[in-house]
């Protein structure tokens, strides 16, 4: 596997962990030696990884489970860093997100998250109504 | 002056460069041997140097000067790639960004940017009505 390929299966496990409101598994995706810092849509800037995961156990323990699926990413490999963009598929809309990845112990880490509003879609939905929930 | 204060000072030049719509500056602010990517606020990303340039070139021919200014960027070291969180001052609210440097000849460059709503506000500023202007 390619480190591209690595990285984009990094991002992949994060919207898995996310959508599946998988604590644990999102606790160990990211990266516990380097600093992160995470964006959520709107949400002012969390720093550290107390503050990033207590956000995440937020999110999951809340009323609306979190209907998200990542398209279109697209990784760039900066050495022992890497970002992903990428769409974020949410109910009623598209959000266009930043993933930024350290490997720590030959593993891809996620260490910044920022997701935020767009008028884009993913080429394969550019002719589709954003996506409703009944 | 610390890689910590070299990445922060090469912030402050993109936004000095985006408020004086300096494209020559800000095409030297730019990566040009890393591949590089773009998300304006509500854009679909643009990929490559040719596309990002391009936008900023339609940003700064654009009837509405950019009012923009830079709060409270924090700066995380990542080895030769670096992120900067902060908080963009513009007309009416502040967005909130992530920009991500990597290091071309003992220069700090630009090889992303995402920007987006922000409820927040920056410290100085968080007892403050939003900017306004006239």
């Amino acid at each position: 596997m390619t480190q591209h390929d690595a990285v984009l299966f990094a991002n992949e496990a994060f919207y898995l962990a996310f959508r599946s409101r998988d604590y644990a598994a999102m606790a160990d995706i990211w990266a516990s030696g380097a600093p992160v810092a995470c964006i959520h849509p709107g949400w002012p800037p969390l720093h550290g990884r107390d503050d990033v995961l207590e956000s995440w156990r937020g999110i999951f323990g809340g009323d609306n489970p979190p209907e998200i699926s990542c398209h279109a990413p697209r990784a760039y490999v900066y050495g022992d860093v890497a970002t992903v963009i990428c769409y974020e598929r949410v109910p009623q809309s598209y959000l266009i997100a930043t993933n930024v990845f350290t490997r720590e112990g030959g593993l891809w880490k996620l260490v910044h998250h920022q997701a935020g509003p767009t008028n884009g879609a993913p080429e394969a939905y550019q002719d589709e109504e954003p996506p409703q929930i009944n």
